[in-house]
This record gives C-alpha cells, structure tokens and sequence, in this order.
C-alpha cells in the first residue's frame, strides 16, 4: 500500500520522525543515568511500544488497566498503572498479578490505601504499592512535606502491601514555553519527588523507585539525581501543542491525519474535508497558547507545513480549511476535490484515540497497518 | 449486571429516557407530516438505531461508509450518507450498492458531480444523488438561488446518476437559545431547501426528496409544507449543549458517564475521579454557552444533578469534581473514595465515540452490554 491508495481519514504515523524521536528520548534520559519506562497511553499500539522496548525502554507505564491487559497479552509484563486504583479495580488487578504480571499501583490517600491492603489481605495478595506525590500542584498526590505521606506509607501495611517507591508527574509542564521554566519546573519535579522518597527512608520505609516525568520535563531535566527512572508519553509522536511549549520542532510531528478535500466555499476562502473533530478530535489545547492551529495545521503529502493554512473549523466529519488573513478566494484552483493532506493535530494521545489503526508510513513510501485499541 | 457491579468508567444509556426522546421526536415528525430518517452518528450502535426504526424511523443517515456498512450489515438498506462523497470512497459506495443497499450520496460541486458520474459510467454503477443545500451559511452546500445549483444538476447525467433530491442542515442552529430564533431558523432552513427543490423542478429535474432537519430545529419546526423527510442525530440522548440550546430537559439526557471517586485535594475542594477526557471526550460545547458546565454535570446514580459540583477539568484519565463558588472543604466527607457518579456530558456523539459498547439501564436498575463501533 501507498499513501494515495488509503481511504481516507485515516491517522498516519512517519515512522522516520517516530524513530527518531523514540531515540532522542532514550538518549536524554540514558545521558543523565536514569531508567527509562515510556507511557503507552499515547500509541496504544504493540508495534509502536515495541520500537521503545528495542530502544531501550524499562517497562512501561499505563493509564488504564485495559492498557495493562493488552500489554502484557503481547509480552510486556513489567507495568507501572500510574492513575490512582479505585477500589473497582482491585479484582482486575490482582488477576494481572496472578496471571505474572509484575503490576504496580498507585495510591495516594489513606482511605484508597486501606482498601488496598483489605483486598490484598482478603484474598492473599501482595500488592506492589507507590505512593503518588504533587510536585507542582496541578492534580493527584501527596505534597512531599505533608504529614499524610507516612499516614499512607503506615496504611500500606504488610505482607499484603510492598511499598515500591514514589511517582509524580509536572503536568503543569505544559503550560510552560520558555527553556527557563522548563528547566526549573524539571528540577521541581525531581526535587521534590526524591525529598519525599527521602521522607519515607528517614521513616523506615523501603523506597527503591524514584518515577518521574512529563515530556517537557524528561526534554528539559539537567540532572536526575536520586531519581531511578523518568516516564513520558507523547513525545513519542509529539504534536502542536508541545511545539508551542517548546520541546519539538514542527519536523518532528510524527502523527498526521490523512484527509481529502470534499467540498469548497468559493467566496469563504474555504476548502471542506473530511476530518473533522471526530478525525482530529476535539482537543484544542493550542487555543490558549501563543500560536493556535485551530484543528490543525494543513502540511502537504510529504508532511511539509502549507504556511498560514490551518484547520479553522471542525463538524463531526467536516473540517474547514482556511488561510489565516486575507481569506484565499482561489482555494478550489489550489486544492481542487480529491487534494489529499496531512494535518498535524493538537494533541497526539486524542487525535490517537480516534482510530482503531494506524498506518504506518516508511522512508520508503509504503504504509502498513498497526492496531490500536481503546476502552477501559 | 446492576450498576454497581460495573468497572467505571463507562458510557450508559438510561433507557427510560432514550425510549422518551425517540417517542418524542417522531411524535413531533409524524405530526407535521412528514418521514423521519434519523441520524445514527451519535449512537453507531444497532440496538439504539432498531429501537428508532421500530418507533417509525423511515430509513437512516449515516455520516461515514462504515456507518452504511455496519448498519447495512444489520439489515437496514435505505441510507443516506449525508457527507458529500469524496473520490477515494466511490468504489466503498458502489459495492455497497451492489449488494443491495439502497444507498443515496451527496453533492455540492461540479467536480464532484462529474467525478461520481464518471465513477458511475466506467464501472456501469447508477448513483442515487442529493445536492445538498446550504440555507444558514454554516458549512457546505450550494445556496438555493445559486447558479450553481442547476450546473450540478446538469453535471449528474444520466444513466450513471439518478438525482432523487435535495438536502440541507441548518447546523448553526446549535449557536441559538430562545424558542423564537430556533423558530426562525426552522423555516429559514425549510424555505431555503424547498426552493432549490423547486428550481430544480421548474428546469426539468426530478426532485422528490427533500430533507432538512438538526435536532434542534426538527423539535422547533411549526410547519413542514414541501418537506418530506426530517433528519436529527443527538436528540437520542441529548446533552448540555442541547439543553443549554433550551430543546431539551436536564432529566431528558439519557446518556451519562459512570465514574468512580480515586483520590482528593481536600484543600483546593477536589474530588478526583476516573473520567478524565478521554472518557468525557475532549468536547467543551458549554465552554461558549450561557452556562458553562466544564467537562460535565455531576449526578447521583440515580441521574439527578447534584447542584454545583462539575467536572472542572480534565486530564486524560484523571477528572476533577469542584463545587462552583466557595470549595467544598469537606468533598473527602461528602464522596469518599469509591462514590459513583453519572456525569452528563457536553456532546453525547463526541463521549459516545470514546467507548466499544454502552451499558444499557433499564427502568429495574438492570444492565446490558450494546456494542458500539468507530472509525472509518
């Protein structure tokens, strides 16, 4: 298959700028002498979290239990479940476990903790525990001088809970878009996550694992120590929202969405296509950064930027091409039906979400399917 | 399954609502005298389209050709794939056709007229067509005076291209809010698609089909004189942006996200759950309305509202519930780790399309799985 043969809406990835950014990362976090353990809740695709394990990749980090599930079906088994574990989940979990999966969970309150080690004790499981830590206020996790740290380390009782270590996450990362903050949000993060690690130690407590990350963060860090692993997700194909923060070139966008034009309103300036939000998504995170891409910015067929020409407007099936300015009254000359482009999306993990595959595009010009899953 | 027994998050149908919104629809169709086609994007799933064929539906719109494909499957032939049909997808339509279903295609441009009567003469297929109409300047179609309007008409030749009629979606009638303009936009979208039809008449062509509709408009209509069919999608389930639009009662919404509390920042007045946007979806269709209901309503399980508290924000797997104006300092005490909820969503066709099946609510408090599709 051909990129032109292809039905379209249809999500590509560049494997050539995949790879590389696959590399960039484990370069980074391999330089400042960490672990490395990708978030896979961006691809949900085998083969893409296989290229991270070849690269060198220490397990994997999931946001859902399915993710584990699919993962761990296709041979991965050691798996970092880095969203606080409602108590619903607990039987799903130690099914994994009982299965050989080498599961850990994350906890974050003494109320989520005694459930956990209730379920372990009623039905004879150890339970691989870290204890969540809010390095930058913007979501979960204990504060790391907070009192509640030990309260929830002491309600982790054994054998039926084995306290693993700390996770945080800087998601308020992605508000930054200066090298500076960039930086200093990096050493917040892993600052504040080994203090608490430390906390624990003082206390008594094992606390092997020091997790951190965000793709900002990882991109940015100057130096890990004390931390024994960093997590990150959409870098993997990063997208136009970590453009605008600042950690990616626009050449590095490694997901797409292959589109056709349908349709034109002439006097608009307009060019119809169809993908619309349910082909983009409806994640806009661009709109309150300083460039917005609307639903997209437009590249051509060999994913180069048409400058100016963005993803304006998005119906369910429908978007609307349009040039930023002066409106380009000749849009049906230029882009007649049938025109085919990439449009690079705001946020790679939604626009991921859409699809049930991928297709995977080569150097050579020739795309192959990869599966993708979603659900819970 | 009862409710209680499900592992959040999950999209569930209360189905003594659905049931209310379909009899209320085709109620209002069948008195104007008119079909009802409706539209089964919002639900891609067989069950809730048989329930609106049983209730009188004529017929279905579908927004992609696996919709057509997928619903032909399950034994409905009358589809009218209400997309104008780009090149790459005459050939998915055609074998549809040939199988048997009475497939209708859409229009709005000489070029794609003549690429479809040009698919149509080399491969001996007869396209049944409609041009579609744009009568409110939101999106696609051909204005009902244009000069246009018959050029493409002219382009659909016979025997490859049979025009069963015309077509329009006042799609801008989601911007509106008072009975009064919705009203207006009703007939201004009525008048607008039977005058094409006319013109089309008056120079020669046949045009037997002429179909409007959007939900709100089709529950705003007070007369339907030339129309023939109605089309809507949403009204199934409804949601905030419906209700905000003034067409629909908070306790009409039948689709709901079930969610579980994991965590709190008892200080800031969050409870943390496990729908975040990707269970939610992206889509913040309130964000630009009279009232801004975040990522969605918060409601018991037994789906009434509890007053003030929302989904503020999201991240993808993470939600966070905060209580408009002062916080609620007390949130751990008032849902603990484990409560359940039903969030009401933004847009019930963008939170639909993040789930493989709906759970099923029937009026004893019993569940049953119904398969749900995507892509394309």
């Amino acid at each position: 298959m051909k990129l032109t043969d292809l039905i379209t809406p249809v999500a590509l990835i560049d494997l050539t700028r995949m790879q590389h950014n696959i590399e960039r990362m484990q370069t980074q976090i391999n330089g400042l002498g960490a672990n490395f353990r990708p978030h896979v809740k961006t691809s949900k695709c085998v083969e893409a979290t296989r290229a991270q394990v070849q690269a060198g990749a220490h397990g994997i980090t999931v946001s859902t239990i399915k993710e584990a599930e699919q993962f761990f079906a296709a041979g991965i088994t050691d798996i970092l479940y880095a969203v606080g574990l409602a108590p619903n989940k607990l039987a799903s979990a130690a099914a994994l476990m009982h299965k050989g999966c080498d599961l850990k969970v994350l906890t974050d309150s003494v109320q989520s903790a005694q459930a956990i080690a209730a379920f372990g004790k009623a039905h004879g499981v150890c339970f691989k525990v870290l204890i969540e830590i809010d390095t930058d206020d913007h979501r979960s996790g204990i504060k790391p001088e907070a009192a509640q740290l030990l309260e929830v380390a002491r309600a982790l009782t054994a054998p039926e809970c084995e306290i693993v270590g700390v996770m945080t996450h800087a998601g308020s990362s992605y508000d930054l878009n200066t090298p500076e903050a960039l930086i200093s949000m990096a050493e917040q993060e892993r600052a504040g996550c080994v203090h608490a690690a430390e906390r624990l130690r003082q206390a008594g407590f094992a606390c092997a694992v020091v997790s951190i990350g965000s793709t900002p963060t990882a991109l940015s860090a100057q130096n890990l120590k004390g931390v024994t692993e960093v997590r990150a997700g959409v870098y993997i194909f990063f997208d136009l929202v970590m453009h605008n923060v600042g950690v990616c070139a626009m050449n590095e966008i490694a997901l797409s969405v292959l589109t056709s034009v349908i349709g034109h309103q002439e006097d608009k300036g307009w060019a119809i296509i169809d993908a619309g939000w349910m082909a983009m998504s409806r994640d806009r995170g661009t709109q309150k950064q300083g460039v917005d891409f609307g639903y997209g910015q437009v590249c051509d067929l060999k994913g180069a930027p048409i400058k100016g020409y963005t993803v304006s407007a998005a119906n369910q099936e429908h978007g609307i091409i349009s040039r930023a300015g002066q409106p380009d009254l000749e849009i049906a000359k230029h882009f007649p039906i049938g025109t085919q482009f990439r449009i690079l999306p705001n946020h790679a993990c939604a626009t991921g979400a859409q699809y049930p595959e991928y297709q995977a595009l080569d150097a050579t010009g020739h795309v192959q399917t990869w599966s993708r899953f979603y659900g819970w």
